[in-house]
């Protein structure tokens, strides 16, 4: 049976969905657990059945699957000539059933948490992961608990309700309901799947994988990913820590993880070359979606990045908006913000090599992809559209 | 070289892309090209691709591609349950680049305006096919013109302009808007691919050769399809007629083409046994996406109708309220009104049975497949959630 283990004191702990993190060092942990051998099956219709030996899932309940995954990798051509890229590509995460990338690790907590006979689940969001959460709670007969701040407007979380899902507002900061919603779930029986559960972590290395398949099995050289609280960075890291276990890969690709410069705790630390990130103050960017002054999952990010020579990055609100409208209107995919960074971070970079040179690993070149987490629909009266859309 | 033919007169045509009417009837002509053996080529990325024997495309441009196609048939087991049905699948084109089914006619479009060197394109919506169209022109490097009414809200082409369109406001109702887009097309060498454009309604095929696939080389029993000016169901039936003619499948699905109350022409018209529609004088539904009270294709989907042995009925607004909700609360699909127009009409018709008999040449059973065309979240504010969401 499958570990939690914790990477930072390399202690092993049991599985426990109700408090998955380190006792002794405070971090999140992550699924220990490879059996051999271990091979990818394409042939399976889901996703899921596809990449289960590299999951924790003893059996796949198609029941459950909401056809999540199996999302385009598309390449952007007119964005490399104009940029003068070697190659760039879009992981068009926002083809997934609720329209984020969120779904992949919704996926295989909701097949666990059914197998373990749970019968409410929750998670504190009030965007992708809160939609998310609760439709597949919906297709398995789950109940779904959301947990959000007390002031968030109604229209935030209508497409919450729509799947039936319970909405608990309370008073505090993001950070103080994570806390409490794991309080809340030991008490009432509600497995909190969280941005940083270990399961949830899980269904994110499938991106990677696809994302090998599609490029006929080889490993791109960068990966940009906009990072919130982590858990998606952490996952799609942990995928090609797999290929490159079973030898498929020679090397890791180059994560570059993105924040903005509004909320920006661990592109700060990076840059400081500091090991643990200091929460932000006051966070305030157009990038909802990734704007988490306290990323649970922050340190474990900047480990990572470290040992496989990435990098964390920032970019404004202006660059943001800019990248926002050039993927739209040269490549035809309308990104949120949050996924915006990724190409905002890419253009940048390509106009300060001398950055590249002093943090990054490699230089810029070979297949550099952009994962775009989330879909700009949902963002539209934040992205503030009509002041870039003027045309003459 | 493939030519457009008029089901009506069965007068063939030369391709006219600026002019798709038949001179005689008047109404939209269809792509007759059928080359001989076709194959399905499963191992091809692109959906294009793949049905690429089926398509008029000498070629497929992967450059032009955001990898429509390829969205799941989702199994609805709590619905099936509850409402004590054979099998009820979900086709889900959500799940689409664009986030709506006319992602697979546009792409078919693009493909051969850019190989017959066409510079600009245009269509006339508000919804779907403005945000598609507008999508795939800029990922190819065209322009696009979308043509509104003078009335529509900002908030209406707000994921249109993301990407560049030039939006055209002009008086007069939508079937004014659709003639008068042909003239300017002519003037000024736009190529309007509107609803019912031919090579719009080929694309449309690729979802019944999907449905075809993913039920392991057969065929359903019943197909419940939203219809607005008439392109999807056409395109939906010509492709399993193309299976037919390759004898791949014994017979023809049952069609049920699915009308709101509040605007229900082709219902209207199926319930009278008339061969020809009449214009419906005022147009009230909150399923705007299907809100057409004079559809172009509307008498060649009677014919079609009536010819393969389907139904064409409409539901109430509060019936695709109550779909809506189950849809998503039951089976974490959120539809737009329109696409849970589909489920309301298969509700209806199981609590009415005796209808079934009278007008559907086979009773309900077997594989069941609604085809879900939109998202949910476009229409937030139209859906009137919060009033069917209040929770104890």
């Amino acid at each position: 049976m499958e570990r939690l283990v914790c990477l930072f004191c390399q202690k092993k702990h049991p599985l426990n969905l109700f408090d998955p993190f380190c006792p002794r060092c405070g971090e999140p942990m992550l699924i220990a657990y490879s059996p051999r051998p271990r091979k990818i099956l394409p042939d399976c219709p889901l996703s899921l059945e596809k990449f289960r030996h590299f999951l924790p899932l003893p059996a796949v309940d198609r029941s459950l699957s909401l056809g999540e995954g199996s999302t385009p990798l598309v390449p952007l051509f007119q964005l490399r000539k104009k940029y003068n890229l070697s190659s760039v590509l879009a992981k068009n995460e926002t083809m997934n059933p609720t329209h984020s990338f969120k779904d992949r690790g919704t996926a295989v907590v909701i097949q666990r948490a059914v197998a373990l006979g749970i019968k409410a689940v929750g998670t504190v969001s009030t965007g992708n992961m809160a939609a998310s959460t609760a439709a597949y709670a919906a297709k398995a007969g789950l109940k779904s608990h959301i947990l959000l701040k007390a002031d968030t407007s109604p229209e935030k979380f209508m497409s919450t309700l729509v799947y039936g899902a319970k909405v608990l507002k309370m008073e505090g900061d993001y950070g103080q309901l994570f806390r409490q919603s794991f309080i809340l779930g030991r008490k009432k029986g509600i497995y909190f799947a969280n941005s940083v559960d270990p399961l949830r972590i899980e269904g994110y290395k499938t991106a990677s994988y696809e994302i090998f398949l599609s490029l006929g099995r080889r490993v791109p050289q960068h990966i940009f990913v906009p990072v919130s609280s982590g858990g998606n960075l952490v996952g799609m890291i942990k995928g090609f820590m797999d290929l490159k276990e079973e030898g498929w890969i020679p090397e890791m690709p180059n994560f570059i993880g993105v924040q903005a410069e509004g909320c920006p705790p661990l592109a700060r630390a990076f840059r400081q070359e500091k090991e643990k990130f200091e929460r932000v103050a006051v966070a305030r960017t157009i990038a909802h979606a990734i704007s988490n002054p306290d990323p649970p999952a922050g340190n474990l990010v900047l480990k990572l990045i470290r040992e496989t020579g990435g990098a964390i990055l920032d970019v404004t609100d202006k660059e943001i908006l800019h990248a926002q409208k050039e993927l739209a209107s040269l490549e035809g995919i309308f990104a949120d913000p949050a996924s915006a960074t990724t190409l905002a971070a890419l253009i940048k970079i390509q106009n300060q090599p001398q950055w590249t040179v002093s943090k990054l690993k490699r230089k810029l070149g070979g297949d550099i992809v952009l994962v775009i987490t989330g879909s700009g629909l949902k963002t539209l009266s934040e992205s503030k559209l009509t002041k870039y859309m003027a045309r003459p």
